[in-house]
């Protein structure tokens, strides 16, 4: 079958290799589109790290080395059932929670396997990838996305990430209030989105035009701040009536920004990291002590998948506005790569294998 | 009436002052006993920050400049009563929440009122003090402390800032599990207790012997390790049996103490600051990222005294092994503030004016 192989920096190969078989516990998808994640620009543009194999040094556990089949955002139908696996039929639409986990670590004994010791991604690590036609993965990660449509589905793994960090602030239970959102790339809007379904106000905080517009328009953002030119704060204290923010979400990964984002905090607010941070971001503690606010970071997905589902199913979020173009895989270095770093109209590229 | 009135730095004087008068909605109390705080020591010493007024400049709340009445976690029984007020009778045993707060701030309206914006401190920031004869207070910072004894009631105040703390961090409500607390000063050591009362597993990490041994002795350390000498983690991995701690407490103020207990963390795991920081922290974000954990910092009380009452009164908190001395007002400066500074084997010393 056609796969896409990373091989390493600015080298992907479309390649013909072996179709994976079907074998105890896991089911055998088709794959339809697979959506290009920033982790997937960083590894194209920057070459590999861990979770990434290198060509010399394999994944502890998948076993494999580079090259490895790419793409990690992506839903297909099921095309075979093996024997021991109930609850799939064959067409079914899924999407798949792309983990590769070890079950014996204490995290991953906890139910939190998102911080399983030797975590790999399936599109990253091995185990194959959503840039190929087929993939057979273990049942527990294969998620029936009933009728959203195989576009949508493509997007329920990015939409989990942040439906995880929204449920580790907390604010998937708190009363609704106002929530600041700083960065509005893919993340922050998806971030967004889930924020309004549980009933909050949503603020989303960004430099580039071309991105709070595509807040706006989406439907995500109730209000958008360009904060190089106006005072977020005076801005959230106004939308608040003068309370702060119940919750923040950096969505940016400046140090800068953080900062802005607890200063937006009502008094016992709290803020979340979904960003990843490259550098040691200089904490004032009294930032946090003076109002009893709290921050934390959350990474990947644990058992978030069924409630993104949900929530896209039962039409609280529409990920269709976030697909801004569908591309062939033969195009992905230019359409799809190099675009993602020049245009910052994209949001989402799906990408097919025919 | 006599007092000790605080002029600033390494300047406190006894003297005869005016005996304050009831008025409309407070209770004026005869002081029992008065404890020594560090912010106490901090003032003598150092001299007046915020909230302390200035000898020109008057606390926005009392209206007072230096010298004002000095002393902030005192006990006593009731005097008299405004006809207005309700609730209480004369010799009742009570404590007093110090605050002065303005009742008009954002944080004030959301009863988060130790956030209040012109916060002050009775026995600070003027109008009266523990360390004086009577004291009149408004009735709603009055609270009556039952059988517990006057002794323990002049704790009750810094058993709240824990108390206040811990409820912040969640671990009031959570499943019993191993906490670490960084720091066994007078605020460490009561926070172990809180714990402790809450059904958790201590670890009390501390440099110094003496105090290490105060909380071996007070019983609210299960384990007690020094970290220049004995690997904290391990420790906890340990005792958490490979799981982490699932809260860890600050009481120290030093940020190698925070990473390294952030670093004992579970996924998922909580750390609470109460240590007053002076300088900022360098946070490694994928610190908290990567294990999914959270921080948080508070200060002061609010609605944390009725628990910390309860807490003492049925049992679950013993205070008087806390008492390492009770000395008399003549000789705060040498048997109080300058020993504080040098005995590491002192915990609370309680002052009473006769």
């Amino acid at each position: 079958m056609k796969a896409l192989m990373y091989y390493g920096k600015e080298d992907v190969r479309i390649e013909d290799i072996q179709e994976p078989q079907i074998r105890p516990g896991t089911v055998k998808i088709k794959i339809a589109y697979d959506g290009i994640c920033g982790s997937d620009l960083h590894l194209y543009h920057d070459g590999p790290g861990a979770p990434a194999p290198t060509a010399d040094t394999p994944h502890p556990l998948s076993g494999e080395t580079l090259p490895v089949v790419f793409g990690h955002e992506f839903s297909g139908t099921v095309a075979q059932i093996a024997d021991d696996v109930e609850g799939y039929t064959v067409g079914d639409e899924v999407c798949v929670e792309p983990l590769l986990v070890c079950g014996e670590c204490a995290a991953c004994r906890a139910g939190k396997y998102n911080l399983c010791e030797k975590m790999g991604f399936i599109g990253i690590s091995g185990g194959g990838g959503g840039l190929s036609e087929y993939i057979v993965v273990q049942s527990r990660f294969v998620h029936k996305t009933g009728a959203m449509g195989l576009e949508q589905a493509a997007m329920i793994e990015p939409l989990s990430v942040t439906v995880h960090a929204v449920r580790h602030s907390g604010a998937d239970k708190a009363d609704p209030g106002v929530a600041v959102i700083g960065g509005a790339g893919p993340i922050g809007l998806f971030t967004a989105a889930v924020l309004r379904a549980y009933g909050h106000t949503t603020i989303v905080s960004e430099v580039s035009e071309v991105r709070r517009n595509k807040a706006s328009e989406t439907g995500v953002a109730d209000y958008v701040v360009d904060p190089s030119k106006e005072d977020l704060n005076a801005k959230v204290r106004e939308v608040s009536e003068g309370k702060g923010a119940t919750f923040a979400f950096d969505a940016a990964g400046i140090g800068s920004v953080v900062d802005q984002l607890l200063d937006t905090l009502a008094p016992d607010g709290r803020l979340e990291i979904i960003a990843i941070h490259t550098r040691p971001y200089e904490l004032a503690i009294p930032r946090l002590m003076m109002q009893d606010r709290s921050m934390g970071a959350s990474i990947g997905y644990a058992n978030d998948h069924p409630e993104s589902i949900r929530l896209v199913n039962e039409g609280l979020i529409d990920l269709n506005p976030f697909i801004t173009s569908k591309i062939k895989v033969e195009d992905i270095v230019e359409q799809g790569y190099n675009k993602l770093l020049n245009d910052r109209s994209e949001v989402k590229i799906l990408v097919s294998m025919n």
